[in-house]
């Protein structure tokens, strides 16, 4: 039998010392007929990895395993399974199961079931603690494991499960393609997607970065335009020119309070949308707004939560049929320390990728 | 001649006695082609007039006469006026004039058009100050001009031309109608007229307001549900029971930074909007959010400016065909200190109607 009783993962256990997981064996959810379990190789590190690990999203379970751009061969499947065999290539993103039950999933939504669990530090209805990648294994529902087209590398799917599919939704939800302006804030782990799918969907992309040394990087994943926000003088003149002009706007910015949120929603063309995906630490809120800031165009800023099964297909497909591909670090998993630093300094280009080292 | 090459209104002369307006003279815009003067017969006394008067939205022009909800009998028309001819009855709402050449003009949003002139306190590009109708008469370019059904008196017509717009716009834009559900917060002036429309439209209306004894009121203007949010006990419990529930809430509160605005964004299905109508004096921001906020249900909160002559010819033909009659209070022109001092004190139910008595 392939299936394991016990998993092994990099495990927080001291959130004192958050980059410093150690080796743990650790016993998975109970297998159930949806379920896949799935031997891991690959696995993103996500901001989300960063926030959790240091407990800027409030207290973690412990000890933790985290991760949630996996990828890896299906090893086990349910009875009820039927998209999966046994040594398909599979992966899994930041949310591991919902009811299936509510109006919610049965709309295709079963992102925003308020039943849903995340892959890591979340309880299964049984109480069981979800245990993320970094590790060896995983045990998934059905809804929330992907096929990974030939066409696409493991390495290159993982990051795209999480971090691809936050601005994805996003991005399709609000009609982004031919004959719309797509404005992009934050070329990083998210963003730098975000630029690859809106310009891929067929929009006309302006990237906003504050990195002087970035807006290469955001000519060359494809944006048509390029502004540098950080020169503090210029903080309300760089919005001036495109006044009215965008349809929409994600925002990818992990340091909200610092947006120039006032600014950005003047860009926006009647009843344009910012969607922000940066979720930062609690303390970190959104800058503060007048409802005279929304009245001129009768803008709308929104959140959006990673994205439906249904959305990840498409963008897979996407992804295979115009060769997207993310600008990754490739690392064992061993110098988990290395990337867990690289993603919280902001000095990865543009995501970290570990690979399966404890089989 | 039947234009006057003088009107007379209701001026603020000193701000510091806002609610003392004088008789004046003034000299109206002049006239062209596109333009109709109208002889003001009615003019409702909206929030804005008090907000202005009271230079709440900043310091205004003086002198000024304030008012933007106005019917009267068009007495010229310019040449290029095919719409309406001298004699008919006709309405003005906040918005005078706009370019009519860009992008938001020739998109059916001329309420967004960036060189908007609003009804008065507002400078057309000539320089010349808009006044507005608490006097005598008014000139305002044919775009802005409603005809008034028959159906519909024009005591009742006059509010509906900016606090009937301004809810109604938000409403169509974002679907209110049969299987939906919506939520309208604060029974005021906007929200009568929310709960009105919202309800003639077909929707499941939700009425929110923390006025106990308004909540009968509410019932009778036609809310299926009525919810008082005044027990500051159950601030947070009063949102539970409909989490995840309403497609749309029109938010008509002034008082923003009271607005329990986490509370009503997770009543939310997802995608729903919070659509803030409510435009507070400068120094009551919204509430400050968290990016955790939007993401549950990925919500989004917006703004709206009045509402395009489509909509309004489309909220006029509604009122007329299903009898829609706003719950009023007449009182002649020169009571008008009495009806700012009412709105002012939200003591109004729901909206003064002032009657021309200077002609």
């Amino acid at each position: 039998m392939q299936s394991q009783l016990e998993f092994k993962g990099y495990a927080l256990v001291d959130p004192k010392n958050f980059t410093d997981l150690k080796v743990q064996s650790f016993k998975p959810k109970p297998f159930e007929d949806d379920d896949v379990e799935i031997a891991i190789t690959h696995c993103g590190v996500c901001g989300s990895d960063v926030h959790t690990l240091k407990q800027g999203w409030g207290e973690s379970k412990l000890p933790l395993v985290v991760g949630h751009e996996i990828v890896g061969k299906a090893v086990r499947v349910g009875k009820n399974v039927q998209e999966f065999k046994v040594g398909d290539r599979v992966g899994v993103g930041a949310q591991i199961w919902s009811c299936m039950q509510c109006r919610q999933c049965k709309d295709g939504y079963e992102n925003y079931c308020p039943k849903q669990v995340d892959t890591y530090n979340a309880e299964y209805p049984d109480g069981t603690v979800a245990q993320g990648g970094y590790a060896t294994a995983i045990r998934a529902h059905q809804q929330f494991v992907f096929p990974i087209p030939d066409a696409i590398d493991s390495k290159d799917a993982a990051s795209m499960l999480c971090g691809g599919l936050t601005v994805f939704s996003p991005l399709v939800t609000n009609g982004a393609g031919p004959g719309k302006k797509v404005g992009i804030i934050g070329i990083g782990g998210l963003g730098h997607y975000a630029v690859l799918f809106a310009k891929a969907l067929g929009a006309e992309v302006y990237a906003f970065t504050h990195t002087k040394d970035k807006m290469q990087d955001a000519n060359e994943l494809g944006a048509d335009h390029v502004i540098n926000t950080n020169d503090k003088m210029r903080l309300h003149d760089f919005a001036k020119p495109l006044k009215g002009q965008l349809d929409l706007i994600v925002t990818t910015m992990d340091a909200t309070p610092e947006l120039p949120l006032k600014e950005f929603l003047s860009m926006l063309y009647v009843h344009g949308r910012i969607v922000d995906v940066g979720i930062p630490d609690m303390d970190k809120p959104l800058p503060q707004l007048h409802a005279f800031d929304l009245v001129p165009n009768g803008a709308y800023i929104g959140g959006s939560h990673v994205g439906s099964k249904k959305e990840c297909l498409q963008m897979l497909k996407l992804a295979a049929e115009k060769g997207i591909k993310p600008w990754i670090q490739e690392m064992p998993m061993k110098d988990v320390k290395k990337a867990i630093e690289a993603v919280g300094n902001n000095t990865v280009r543009y995501r970290c990728v570990l690979v399966q080292d404890l089989n």
